[in-house]
């Protein structure tokens, strides 16, 4: 149906390789491992949940006990602060019992390979796993082969679905919760963005209009049979849109020599006070982060009231909430 | 009595240096340093105890009171994910306060002595310490100079009671209680193996036989005297036990040039099938982890149902939180 | 009225530069960013409190509902095990939902700024921030940016105030409340030491009399507008003092060609057992840690009677609880 599995998965060395769509045995309830084919009505459920999350959040924090008694393991082969924290504080305010490693420090240096270190978590008493891996299908793969809830926190250039639904959920604030016939566009690196691919997954399924801009050298092949177009510029996909989302630019991409030079990408695809404009009156300004500013966005940009770049960080720990209590409540009825 | 301390220590530069056996002071029970002398009616305590934790892990987890206000700092000189994972588990599910650190981002690269940073630790009010260090009698020198426990996560070439303390409960279950003229293999490099000697203390204490395998070059002069024959090879040690533990190999032997390749090491020790079905009908497979997969343990030897592997694992949980209850009890009683 | 910010603050390579002073927003009670200009009854009220905490501690451990329902995020940007731990395990203690990370595996590497890698950790829904920085000022300029409280957890040579706080309780206790007419001396590297500024700060305010010895190289030009005296030699510093504060060599000294060597300074400004002769009969040695044993502080007399080393470090996770409960009552009175 797509053929997402056609990209390039450019592990690092050593990092697997998996193949995905996630196999039937994974679809069920207890893994969140992406947003493709998430029936719409479970992603508004799912953002019913987070909503109600940010409001606790917005009334003083949250104190659940949805994970009482349960424990996660956050297992990142690919190091990433900022969403290790955000998936701990979620976890911790649910009540879990929550361990974490990261690559760095993980056994697979040793040569173990991703599936026996994994079995070994899950032996010691754990219950959901968070992971990222380099390696498009890590999650899908682990969920197959394991007892209990997987959560894809970012799996090569595959998907990232919480970052999906937190992007969803920031919308829905913005757009008053009507999502059809809104227009998006998503500026820069697509191929290898996980990012881009959930929200795009995500957003078509709701009904929203995506149009995607970047170089050629980094527009997948096909990608429109996701059910968004491509946009032959950046202003073309951004004139008349309700919300642009710039994506970060990975320096590697100048070393493999698939763009000349951060200046010659920040000239066409960067976007700038000019670019913003081109919005509707109302558009907001999102991004994954972190930001490289002055290259995919200006810093008067970023920190202009359209920039809704910090809601997207709150949302987030409120959609991992809704996430995790979802998946856990999965397992129980599965168990 | 025994001739460990003849052995080469091959601690890391800086690592420090140590004498034991353990001295009389910090033989009492708030340690946990070996299970050398240890007496077979304590060894049998732990292991029904650890058998009730791991009955908790069945029926849905370990929700002890325990360590209520206990705080255990789990000190990792060495690196080690998985037995990091495996405390913090037990040490979290019996309510204790938490705080860990590895070597890497310790001040001990500031140049501070082993002793000074330990102390410091304690001073902060810590009353367990968890430590893994690559120096033989590390745990017992802390245990002779500080006030609270010490729990011995791994010293050196020494011993690692916890894990000698799992795989008794595993054979435990494996074998209904009865340790009593059973008989066990261990193969690998039994020089530099802290899992083997714990083992072997065990094992003979609870009257199991016990075959070492392995290179002339990885088998120490003298450890007869522990209670265990050496076998002059790997079949010869399997043939007619009811399990046998293949050890890991670290590829540092090679560079050593204590062997000549992985290739011919696997030739002559490694667990095949055929050497498996040299065990007993009932004969299970067992491995300290990690795995090197087709080097001393063969795949499908690895991954068929006379491996115990994952079994290990879960009982390390459950072995850990005896250990600390009873530590943290002795400490109660002598405070 | 100081020239602190004339001192090079030899930040790292892309650390950042900050202006100090703390501009006057910064000042509100959520925040603890210096000692500097703390009024004598708020310092008396916090060691109070502190006092308080340490009596928690030698009854038993600290169990305070204080950080109930509040977040923490200990962001380390320069490595310090020992007072992560600190600050982790007062938070724990009272309750507080706790996430740490350190520079390494920070995003910063990523090349983004302090401050957006701060507003995103507080758009978590992070109530209290403490930061380590490699820059002076790093704290102040957070404070002036953020929402929440800011703890410093030391910036570059500008401050380390819960230093400067554990350092006042000990001698409190040593001195049995009274500071008026005490004298203290601070010997080593006055230049680069965050721990010694904010010793002098506290020090000075409560009617201490601080006299200053090190190196000329070491020595900042202008440190007594901030009320010592600088002394022409240790021995002098130190005769008829209450207490002596060696501070720690760090080895790039002489590496930048401050110093000729180790050696020298030993012979110098080292503290032995002839100078700490030369303390009042009941005078005290204090040092912030890790020692250099052997070179700023010799063996016998860091492991003396007279040292208070270790007093200090359980007074440090006494003085972070009242310094912590203070700033999130403070932020609750702002709310």
């Amino acid at each position: 149906m797509t053929n997402v599995q056609a990209l390039p998965t450019l592990a690092p060395e050593g990092a697997g390789h998996f193949s995905y769509p996630v196999p039937a045995p994974a679809r069920d309830h207890r893994h969140l491992l992406g947003l493709e084919g998430m029936p719409r009505e479970t992603l508004l459920e799912l953002l019913e949940d987070g909503q109600c999350y940010r409001d606790q959040m917005d009334r003083g924090g949250i104190a659940s006990h949805a994970l009482d008694g349960v424990t996660v393991c956050n297992a990142f082969f690919e190091n990433s602060t900022r969403t290790r924290l955000s998936f701990e504080l979620a976890e911790r305010r649910m009540g879990a019992t929550v361990v974490s490693f990261s690559a760095t420090d993980s056994s697979t240096a040793k040569g173990e390979t991703l599936l026996d270190t994994m079995k070994v978590i899950e032996a010691m008493g754990v219950d959901m796993v968070v992971v990222r891996h380099a390696s498009s299908g890590a999650a899908a793969y682990l969920a197959n082969h394991l007892q209990g809830s997987v959560i894809n926190a970012g799996d090569g250039t595959h998907e990232h679905p919480t970052q999906g639904l937190l992007d969803l959920l920031t919308l829905r604030q913005v757009w008053s919760g009507r999502f059809e016939g809104r227009k998006l566009a998503i500026v820069g690196d697509i191929m290898h963005s996980r990012v881009a691919r959930s929200a795009i997954h995500g957003l078509v399924t709701l009904g929203v209009q995506v149009a995607l801009a970047g170089p050629a050298t980094l527009m997948p092949a096909g990608i429109e049979s996701l059910g968004a177009r491509i946009a032959p510029t950046a202003d073309d996909a951004i004139a008349g849109a309700d919300a642009v989302m710039a994506l970060r630019l990975q320096k590697e991409r100048m070393e493999q020599g698939l763009l000349a030079s951060a200046g010659e990408y920040t000239k066409h695809w960067g976007i700038d006070a000019r670019r913003a404009r081109l919005l509707r009156p109302h558009g907001v300004i999102m991004h994954p982060g972190p930001v490289n500013r002055g290259v995919e966005l200006m810093p008067d940009v970023a920190d202009s009231k359209r920039s809704v770049i910090l809601e997207q960080v709150t949302n987030g720990v409120a959609m991992r909430c809704a996430a995790l209590e979802r998946c856990a409540a999965e397992s129980r009825n599965v168990a």
